[in-house]
């Protein structure tokens, strides 16, 4: 019998994309739709890089150095530098996106039925990758009562086993938008250290950070061995269609190895690469506006949150995600509802349901991720949907406030 | 301690990077190098689809679907029909490079510790997704003496066992541009049905057939359930740097598990999509020029291979190699010896070492291949420097033909 392989059947389907079908069923019925549930910027790719990638002299768009070509490479590096990072070009290879980043890491540093600890909650698809590579995630649970900070180190050691051979941070983190400060990484770091473990820190947002500068895992002392930076232009230009990520270490052999793996797909999309090129070569100024306006949704989005009764929504310090709870009995059942049975003003919202990012059963089912990646004026009205919808859900949790009791909501009702 | 995982270690440098080195200190020291060892085109990539792509109006690159935008499925449905292969937009997931749907191909068809027969010589870098993949591949042996036609199918059931899973083709070959029959492809398709074994079907060269129209293994009765298409606009429109290939298949099982591990990577690259999709509505007629000049070409490599003394070179039908064996101990020493030690009017030429296509170990030591993707006055030198060499090659296995007796070689000397 002709049959899928057994990790074939395994690969989850995308647990952004399961309430797709329904959100395509609501646009057909003419509703507005908001797509919160997923983290695809609206902030414009970059015209100036746009526009060197377009007016690039091509005449055979050919295959490239399989770390990428040495012109983009020394300016990724450059810009590193401008961070404060050791990075030389040599230490990068430039990837088909951050995904590819991680699976090489994976690859690299893992053999299969090794362990990889990453704190949950998690981004979705480490799991897809988990599977693809023949790895085992074991997660650490962080909670939403202190904002989703790194997990005490006891922790982290109670599931450490002979296999285990690398911990996976997103920092800041998809999905819960928390920056993980300069003492908590010192003392993940400090435990790979001790258990001959790879840090795998993934760093696709580095650049959205509101409250503190943000602090990599290549800056710390004792970084050289042990940490493996995956990180993408995707949010950074607003260019996730490029596909052009990196895997960066300063460990020679992981270097090596990664590389390797890189020649088997000979090269990373080049005209993406010219576009990540010029965007490299742009001032740091270029940042304000993005962070600026990222800011100012975080804040709106927060607070529009906090204003709900029975929603806890901590205050994330960077990405552009917060993960919430909710006064609703599954946040699944209630994201479909949303799409399917709910509407106001002929208006509804997307959500990732967090069950998604959670891989202890049971765990995330009252909560969700929200990404504020609209404008303000569609933010706002997204989240005066949610509002009715939290009092109007039949699953609701929590008993509804009393009329009159909240004035945020008074106000917008 | 902290080490890299066995298949880090275990995974091969290139074979077509190992002379790279010899290549580039040759140059540094102004010898010209002809590139005969990497099958990147020279033909300018079409000049309406760069244009289409760079005019194309992005305001967001932002992520398409996991299987690539519906308008470029579309269109590579519709080239597909017009090749007459039954495919329509929902069989196509397009992948980045034909690399990817290698890599989404195994890990869908086949567990860790399956095995995959393939016929050798083969694509060298199979052994490295294979590696990436946990799959273990096992070589049924081509023979020079036929063309490195199709081994008799005896010689693949003396290697099925209970842990195969699929048999891989690449057709038109690479590395030996051998164009494998309906007959042949029917044959290996009946294998498969028999053991119950996917066919992976590597069709990147399917727009260069010079003696016969091209059959692909989806054309063929009793595809539905077996064959996996893996293909790539990398040498049909010389956009290797595109990274745009495509997995096709019409085993809806398949199907969906491979877009289970595509959604892994969100998209696959925007920006080659753009040129892809314009690519395809190039009218057939675009082929012809690229197609004659190829042919052209092939029958120049040809001609000047035969009339080396020692030289045996058959005439493939397909793709842009030849695969021959060259008169000498082994030509990875011979490579290294025509970039470290020979030049004539100060160039010399890079060959691939056959050995890299061989996995029974000690095959193709004496056998080459070479890629004619250079101008057929680039491609003549090459060979003229070839002739020299191969006569004053200290390792050179058959005696020296008599001054005088070799007219081509008395012509070009």
């Amino acid at each position: 019998m002709l049959e899928v392989s057994q990790r074939g059947q395994n690969m989850p389907v995308s647990p952004f994309r399961k309430l797709a079908p329904y959100a395509e069923a609501a646009r057909l019925q003419g509703k507005i739709v908001y797509p919160l549930n997923i983290g695809q910027p609206d902030i414009e790719t970059p015209p100036a890089a746009m526009a060197a990638m377009r007016s690039a002299d091509v005449r055979v768009l050919g295959y490239t150095h399989g770390a990428g070509t040495e012109s983009y490479r020394q300016k990724l590096a450059a810009y590193y530098q401008r961070a404060n990072l050791p990075v030389q070009a040599k230490d990068i290879i430039v990837t088909t996106g951050g995904s590819e980043a991680i699976l090489f890491a994976l690859l690299t540093c893992l053999n299969p039925g090794d362990e990889l600890i990453i704190p949950e909650p998690f981004y979705g698809t480490y799991t897809a990758f988990a599977i693809a590579a023949g790895v085992t995630i074991v997660p650490v649970t962080a909670h939403i009562e202190n904002g989703f900070a790194l997990p005490p180190l006891a922790e982290f050691e109670r599931v450490i086993t002979p296999r285990t051979r690398a911990i996976l941070i997103c920092n800041p983190s998809n999905p819960t938008g928390y920056v993980y400060s300069r003492a908590e990484l010192e003392s993940i770091l400090g435990l790979c250290h001790a258990h001959s473990l790879y840090l795998l820190s993934d760093e696709a947002y580095r650049e959205f950070c509101y409250d503190a500068p943000y602090v990599s895992a290549l800056q710390l002392a004792g970084a050289e061995q042990h940490v493996v930076v995956v990180d993408t232009i995707s949010k950074r230009y607003s260019a996730c269609g490029a596909r052009i990520g990196a895997l960066v270490t300063l460990n020679q052999q992981v270097y090596n190895a990664a590389f390797r793996f890189a020649q088997m797909r000979v090269s990373p999309p080049g005209l993406g690469m010219l576009l990540a090129e010029a965007a490299a070569d742009l001032p740091e100024s270029y940042f304000d506006e993005s962070k600026a306006e990222y800011q100012a949704r975080r804040d709106l989005t927060v607070a529009r949150l906090r204003a709900m009764p029975g929603v806890v929504c901590p205050r994330p310090g960077g990405a552009f995600y917060v993960l919430a709870h909710l006064p609703v009995d599954d946040t699944e059942a209630f994201g479909q509802w949303l799409l399917e049975s709910f509407s106001y003003e002929n208006q509804t919202l997307m959500l990732s349901p967090a069950n998604g990012f959670y891989q202890t059963p049971g765990l995330g089912r009252q909560e969700v991720r929200l990404a504020y990646v609209l404008n303000r004026t569609d933010l706002d009205a997204a989240f005066t949907c949610l509002e009715h919808a939290l009092l109007a859900y039949p699953g609701r949790t929590e008993p509804l406030p009393a009329a009159g009791t909240n004035t945020t909501l008074a106000l917008t009702l």
